[in-house]
C-alpha cells in the first residue's frame, strides 16, 4: 500500500502507528518530510554530533498545552521555544533538538501536519536542528491529542558561567519586556473567555537576544525565563540561591492593559501568570545601562527595563515597592494558576 | 505547610503538583530525593556538563508502557535502559540522561516512588547521571497514569562510526541472546492471558556490553537493538540502508521455548516481537568468533549466537533459512504487533 493510499483510507492516527511496523515508518517519514529536512535520515534514533570547545548545555521539557493551538502558537512552535530558551538561559547557544510524540489513536493528520510545519518554522527561526525523534501512539482516551517533548543540547562558550547563585548586592535586575499575555492567551481560548481584547502568547526563542547579549557583557550573572510560576517564581528563586533580596519596582514592570484587566477579572496576579518569551537578567551595575540598551536595539527586547536591584536583606526575598508606595513580599504561587499553559 | 503535611492530606498527584508553585517544587525536590542525588540540584531547567573529546551522541524516547508494571521490570527501568540502548547501539558510551513526567492528576505517589526508585537503581547499573528534568500534570482521563520521555547524551570515542549503511557481504550477524520475552511479558500481564511459563521482560541496559566489545573489536560496522518491530524489522534496516541481504538460519536464532508456544497460540512471529535487551551487530568475519567468545564471557551476551551472514543479493531483504531447510523473506510487520510495550 502506497502512502497516499494509506492516507485516503484514513486521516487519522492508528493505533498501528505506533507499533514498530510499515505503518510506523511512513508516520516518521511524513515527520521528516514535514520538518524539512533532506538527506540521510535526520530523525536518527541517536544522533552523533561534533562538540568542538565549551560545555555542553542539556535539557528537557514536556509540553501538554491545552488546547494546542492559541492566538500568538500552538504546541509545536511552544515545545521548540521552551526548550531553546531552558538552553538559553544556562547561558547556551541552543544547537540540536530531539522530537517526541505522544499521539492519541485518532489524532487527525491535518493537526499533526498543522503542528509540523509550525516545528519547522520555529526550528529555523531560533536556527536549531532537530536531530532525533520518536514517536508512541496511546488507545484513544488515553492521552489528550497531543504532548510533545523536546529536549535540547547547546553549546556554553568558554567563560560563561551562569547561576541563580551569583546575584550581589548592587546588581541590576532586567526584564526583556511586557509579562502575563501567554498564560492568559491561552486561559482564554481555553475557557472562552473574553477578554475584550487581543492577547497573544509572547512564545519566542530568546537565544536570538541572549547569546549576543553575553558575548557583549560579562557580568551577566544570572538568566531565567518566567515560565510556570511567572516572574513571582524566578525571583524567588535567584533570591533564594543567591541570598540576597530582590527589590522591585512596579512601576518599571510592563504589564499591558489588557494583561491588568484580565488579572483584575479573575483575581491574578500577573506576577504569577506564565510566559515563554520573557526572561530576567541580573547584571552588574556598571554595565546595566548597556545592556538595556543593546536588549532594546533587539526585537525581542524592545520594551525590556530594569525593573529592580539587588540588596543584601531580607535575604531570600522578593520585595515590591507598589504603585502606591508601599512594599509587599511577593510570593510563588502555592499551585496551579492556569495549568498547562506549557 | 510543610512537605510530610501534604503528603498526609493527599496521596495523590493533583493538578496543582503541575503548576509551577510550592506543590511542583515538593515534587521535584521528592523525585531528586528518591533518585538519591546529592548536593546542588542535579535536576536543573538546564544541566551543562564536560566533554573532553569525541562526538556527543544524543537521542530520545517518550515511554507509554501499559501496564506500568509488569514481570522482569517497569515503566521506570526501561525509560533508562531504552535510551541507554539507544545511544549504545550508536557507539556511544552514555553519560547523562534527563528525565521527564507527564503525571495524571489522581496518579498514586506510591506508585511514583516505586518507579523513581527503579529509574535510581536502572541509572545506577548503566552508570549514567540524571542531569536535568521535567515534570508536567494532565487532568484525570487525559493521559494513562504515567508517561515518561528519557533524553540522553553520550560520548561516541574517536574512531568509533557505525552505520546501518556499513554492513559489506561476507560479514557476520551477531544476537546477544534469546528474543521475544519482553514484548510477551507485557501482553500477557495486560491481557491477562497465563503463557503457562515465566516469561519476564529482558529489559537491561546494553552499554554494559557494547562499551567494551566496541574497545575490542574495530570491524563492528552497525549495531541495532530489537525493539518495536522485533528482531525482523532492524535487520531489514539493516539490509535496505546497506544495499545487502542478511542471510539467517533458524537453526542458531535462539528463541526461548516459552515464546515459540505463546507465538504459536497468539499467531505471532517471534521475530516480529519487541524486546529491550536485545541486539544484533554486524561484524567482520575475520573478528567474528572473537566477538562471540566476548559477548558469551559477559552476563549480557551469556547465549549470543552467530544467526546470519551478509551476502549481496537479493539485496535489501532479509532471507530466512528455515528449521526445515526452506527459505522466506522476513518481512516487517505492517503495524503493531503489541501495542505500548515500550
Amino acid at each position: 500500500m502506497t502512502d497516499a493510499m494509506t492516507r485516503r483510507t484514513n486521516e487519522r492516527i492508528l493505533l498501528a502507528h505506533g507499533g514498530g511496523g510499515l505503518l510506523m515508518k511512513e508516520l516518521v517519514e511524513l515527520i521528516v518530510g514535514r520538518l524539512g529536512a533532506s538527506g540521510a535520515g535526520p530523525l536518527q534514533d541517536s544522533a552523533t554530533l561534533p562538540v568542538d570547545r565549551g560545555r555542553v548545555a542539556f535539557t528537557t521539557d514536556s509540553f501538554v498545552t491545552s488546547p494546542l493551538f492559541f492566538p500568538g502558537g500552538d504546541i509545536g512552535r511552544l515545545a521548540v521555544c521552551g526548550t531553546v530558551n531552558d538552553l538559553a538561559m544556562s547561558g547556551a547557544k541552543p544547537a540540536w533538538l530531539s522530537l517526541s510524540f505522544i499521539l492519541e489513536e485518532g489524532f487527525l493528520f491535518e493537526d499533526l501536519e498543522r503542528v509540523l510545519d509550525s516545528i519547522a518554522a520555529a526550528a529555523r527561526e531560533a536556527d536549531v536542528a532537530i536531530v532525533t525523534g520518536d514517536t508512541k501512539v496511546v488507545e484513544r482516551g488515553k492521552a489528550d491529542g497531543l504532548f510533545i517533548n523536546t529536549s535540547g543540547v547547546g553549546i556554553v562558550p568558554p567563560g560563561v558561567e551562569l547561576s541563580s547563585a551569583k546575584a550581589r548586592p548592587g546588581d541590576a535586575v532586567l526584564l526583556n519586556g511586557p509579562v502575563g499575555a501567554h498564560g492568559l492567551a491561552i486561559l482564554s481560548r481555553r475557557e472562552g473567555i473574553d477578554f475584550g481584547s487581543e492577547l497573544e502568547s509572547d512564545c519566542a526563542p530568546l537565544s536570538l537576544l541572549t547569546v549576543p547579549l553575553l558575548e557583549r557583557f560579562t557580568t551577566v550573572r544570572a538568566m531565567r525565563d518566567a515560565t510556570r510560576g511567572g516572574l513571582a517564581s524566578i525571583l524567588n528563586e535567584i533570591a533564594a540561591d543567591s541570598g540576597v533580596c530582590l527589590r522591585l519596582d512596579e512601576r518599571t514592570i510592563p504589564v499591558p492593559e489588557a494583561v491588568r484587566r484580565a488579572c483584575e477579572l479573575m483575581g491574578y496576579d500577573p506576577l504569577h501568570i506564565a510566559n515563554e518569551g520573557k526572561f530576567v537578567a541580573v547584571v552588574g551595575r556598571e554595565e546595566a545601562d548597556g545592556a538595556l540598551a543593546f536588549m532594546r536595539s533587539h526585537p525581542l527586547g524592545a520594551a525590556a527595563a530594569i525593573v529592580g536591584e539587588v540588596t543584601e536583606r531580607p535575604a531570600g526575598t522578593v520585595v515590591l515597592r507598589t504603585l502606591f508606595g508601599g512594599e509587599r513580599v511577593v510570593d510563588v504561587p502555592y499551585g496551579d494558576i492556569l495549568p498547562r499553559i506549557c
